[in-house]
């Protein structure tokens, strides 16, 4: 019933060799990888040598080969792989998020003319089906949200910020010792890494496609102590979350931004390396899902998942953008947020559509209110160090609410 | 790319009703209800009277459908459905759990018969996507366990027993006023529908094949307020688990028992009407899915991500029975418990292998220690009125563990 998979792969690091292996036990996944293509032929491979060559083309030329799979680090060779694979008629498994959601137009472009598939399941959340379920499950009009925490490195450093009460420096120190973080950790401590995945599940929950840098983003690079102890008085925890979610007026608001998660939220138990996703929808209610976001097995687990749906020739239809009316991203949502900075810094109260709450203290204020989708996206006041913005629990204020509150505010202070 | 379904329906309740409108404003899926077999003709319907008939041969006997989805409650009737279609040729999506746990051997041999597939998401924990991530995503031999909060009705009553200090007798009667449990709620109380998904689950993890009233279970109708209190000083929850596990010498215990569930688990927030499935394995770790795993509109997703499935010729292969070596349950497992009783009852020593604590107090008597899964099987003074089993949190207590504390017991009393 299901096809026979000759695999080529990119890549044998530990994600690559788990797959191996696993396909090696599994004959009866009907898959088998014929040839593997990897940079340095010098390093010792647990595989026999003649599967391993260094030339590209003999996977990519080879007309046997009918999937190509590819796990390498190198977003912009992936990138070559990738588009050369699907000319060549080849369906292609990738597990590279930045070079899935940097190249979203040219991608979806090039399956339509190839009419090729390409699926990335471990490109968001790795062993968590999630891409595969917003693309089948959930009709753009049903789907009321989409908020995760989809980045497991910066998860590890604000779990271990709160239970070692380590400062961001020392905890990311820690990442990286027990390697949950990258020698260079911008990527994911700047919420870049979450970004991308951000953009691919927008693609797959709304049909929208959006240069990822484009989203309102900041990473937990300024997160404080004091911010974390803020949080724990109030029984939040810090998390960097990405979300979409629907507004009233039935655009989406799409971000990744720390947030305080509180205890009735299933994303507060989502801790150190692990990742979790909830889905809102008309039809399931709500939905959770949870797992190692990241890894080598994690990965493998995807990857394999994604073979498994080759086998029945499925590919992504992209039904949300192509087949349904696509959802419209928000430019002008209002934002419940938190901002504390050092005391030397001047209260930006100005950049506030409206002040709940101010507290200074030794060391660290901080200001709660509502500021502008919009005006954050143009200023980088809140970006600087010493200051850092945590999403509120409940952040979205639709504009309804923003006339009811500024109206009240007015007549508070006897002008209407 | 994917083929046009086109369905018969049997069933017009809330599922049906929700699958019907789901499927008329989305065109995108390509697929249509063509007609819709009832029982009672006189009921008003929000679909063209067109469309109806209660001549179940309307469906079966038409070439022009080929999938069947079935949504009635008559296990029995279910299974006529079921058969005939697909000896007729046509793909079948059916969500009655009891008729498929009950003819798991008749239904798998049907489908290698015929060639046709049958598929079943929503008779497992409804919108949770549990039966074909089994399925597809974990190798026989790297599936450590799976274990479940997978009765909503149940967890509704414990959850209410809880937090509202209710009885079990006050909370049923509330879940049956708000629509939780069944007029008749035994299949539910007594662990029944959960034992059904247990042994569907049990197949598509690890290709046993049992009929489901030979495993270990009971439900929560003996579950007290002193059960309840005595586990919250513990900082547990009570929930009715299903579960499967693999024990160190390779076999599988499969359960449903009340347990107690720690905060660190995430079943511990699964509550109320909500679902929740833990999946352990070698490759992907730890995964966790959760949802509504009863009501009209999650069931009606479930069959809904059946149908996508059909659109691509999916069927299940039950990889772990027919392709690899399936695994084997354990029958002489030993598990630690809690059994508390009404003070008039004798203390259950000698139903134990060893005693860790016993307590008398007012009105109510526990002991805590170990007892065989194989003499709990047989016997049933556990399942008496006025006697509750509960699991301990760690319940799984290796042959080798057992040797070891009763030579250390028997050192203790001098003997050896």
């Amino acid at each position: 019933m299901s096809k026979q998979l000759n695999i080529g792969l990119f890549g044998f690091g530990v994600v690559g060799e788990s797959l191996y292996n696993v396909l090696l036990q599994t004959p009866t996944l009907n898959a088998s990888i014929t040839k593997v293509v990897i940079r340095d032929p010098r390093k010792r491979r647990s595989a026999p040598a003649a599967l391993f060559s260094t030339d590209a083309s003999e996977i990519l030329n080879d007309e046997s080969i009918n999937v190509v799979v590819e796990l390498i680090d190198d977003a912009d060779a992936a990138f070559q792989i990738i588009t050369t694979a699907l000319l060549n008629g080849k369906a292609v498994v990738s597990a590279n998020k930045k070079c899935i959601a940097e190249h979203l137009d040219e991608l979806l472009l090039l399956q339509q003319q190839t009419g090729g598939a390409l699926l990335y399941e471990a490109a968001a959340c790795a062993s968590i089906p999630v891409i595969r379920n917003l693309e089948e499950y959930y009709d753009n009009d049903l789907l009321q949200g989409i908020v995760g925490v989809v980045n497991g490195s910066t998860n590890f450093i604000l779990t271990r910020m709160v239970e070692d009460d380590l400062t961001f420096k020392d905890a990311l120190l820690l990442a990286r010792q027990l390697g949950f973080a990258e020698s260079d950790p911008s990527l994911d401590v700047d919420g870049i890494d979450a970004l991308n995945k951000l953009a691919i599940l927008l693609l797959h929950g709304y049909g929208i496609v959006t240069e990822p840098g484009l989203l309102l983003h900041s990473g937990i690079r300024h997160i404080t102590r004091s911010d974390i102890s803020y949080a724990a008085e109030k029984g939040y925890r810090i998390k960097l979350v990405a979300c979409a979610v629907k507004l009233k007026n039935g655009r989406i608001i799409a971000l990744v931004l720390p947030q305080f998660v509180p205890r009735s939220s299933l994303l507060h138990n989502v801790n150190n390396e692990y990742n979790g996703v909830t889905i809102r929808s008309g039809l399931a209610d709500e939905q959770f899902f949870y797992g190692k976001g990241a890894g080598g097995f994690p990965t493998a687990s995807a990857v394999l998942s994604d073979l498994s749906a080759l086998r029945y020739n499925y590919r992504y239809e992209y039904r949300k953008k192509f087949l349904q009316e696509s959802s419209v991203l928000s430019q002008y949502g209002f934002l419940k947020v938190y901002v504390s900075f050092d005391s030397h810094i001047t209260f930006p109260s100005d950049e506030f559509e409206w002040i709940e709450e101010r507290h200074s203290g030794p060391g660290r204020n901080y200001i709660t209110g509502v500021v502008s989708q919009k005006k954050l996206l143009q200023d980088d006041w809140w970006r600087q160090p010493g200051i850092s913005l945590i999403l509120s629990a409940e952040p979205f204020v639709e504009d309804i609410e923003l006339r009811n509150v500024k109206r009240k505010s007015l007549q508070l202070a006897g002008v209407a």
